[in-house]
């Protein structure tokens, strides 16, 4: 078994991104990851055939840093909002300092009008660092269940 | 860190508070607060912009009782049903016996005929008193991401 | 209050369970389960008029095991994948080496085509075996808030 404090601390940074997402406070979500990570955005299909790439693709918090700058450039002119549901993590094991945790997450859009709808729904697989003060992540690959809404990604997830 | 039992009883009362109103059990849910307390809903655009009141505004558990009394009376028309799904609380911190703690929820709606759509979504912001036996929400506020859902609101959330 | 350690592995197990759906990994499933158990899904209105049968009814782990044989045989022809998101469970007993616990759960369908829907929300009414070294469902009744999607059920919930 996992340890308790371990867990919930797994837990909480897990709400903690989610949070800074959905109060658009974007420039705060690369703080997330150590500066080697991974952050992949990909469809189930994708994932399972092996492909290493995604919609969203960073191999380093410098590309996270830049991704955020180009989206507040471009990418913010429909202007709507995220609402995660995270759902308990599945914290599958602990060696050497890193965490290996899986969560199945729902991601709510509404949009200016308040329209709301379920935007996208899927797998959190992650790589977390626990030796520090700080858990952030190593890797974050976000498996989508659908192939069908790449195109609207705005934000990371 | 939160103490673990602390934590698990927080999170315990929130999932209790969604199941009295799932459940359609109204007459529970004013017990879930303090005599003097505060419940709001609001939207976060209202919220953001420091407005104290909202689609819902109680300021005492008399209030919440006779919002009861009142929904029993005149709202419940329609017959429909409610699903909370509640995230892990986020609980900021614990001071004088008064726990901060943050909550996503989600909010489905099953209409008598059975159609079933995600309702509402949004945050509760919660004050609660968790020095005696049974914790109590000091203050609930419940900050929907919509401005669109307002004339719907039939029911707490 | 419950033993954290075993809240723990309650909620886990729940998960599991979850995944193994969402994975497609069917046949996994009837090892959730004791050998004599009871799985349910029913619907909320039947659920409280007391009726012991509903849309999916095994009596034992055999007709679980036959249930996704048939489901594999005849039921895969509109592929099609869940997502389920479940609460956290609140445990109300455990006593001789049984918990009784609820939970929560949206489940969400995604098409062939990547169409996503809200396709069910309900209530887990779980008796859990917590005496061995594995937890395994005694019952589990599924309550589906909605009479509605009866017949677009094609695998366990």
């Amino acid at each position: 078994m996992i340890e308790p404090q371990l867990y919930a601390r797994i837990s909480r940074m897990m709400l903690d991104y989610a949070r800074s997402i959905d109060d658009d406070r974007l420039e705060e979500w690369p703080d997330f990851f150590v500066d080697q990570c991974r952050y992949l955005i990909t469809d189930r299909q994708s994932h399972e055939a092996g492909l290493k790439h995604g919609v969203i693709y960073c191999a380093s918090k410098g590309m996270l840093v830049d991704r955020v700058t180009s989206m507040r450039r471009v990418l913010m002119f429909e202007a709507h909002r995220y609402r995660h549901l995270v759902g308990p993590p599945r914290v599958l094991k602990i060696e050497g300092g890193v965490a290996e945790a899986h969560a199945n997450f729902y991601c709510a859009r509404i949009m200016h009008n308040g329209e709301t709808s379920l935007f996208a729904t899927g797998r959190y697989l992650d790589r977390i660092d626990v030796s520090g003060r700080s858990y952030r992540f190593i890797e974050r690959i976000v498996v989508l269940d659908s192939q069908k809404i790449d195109t609207l990604i705005a934000m990371p997830l």
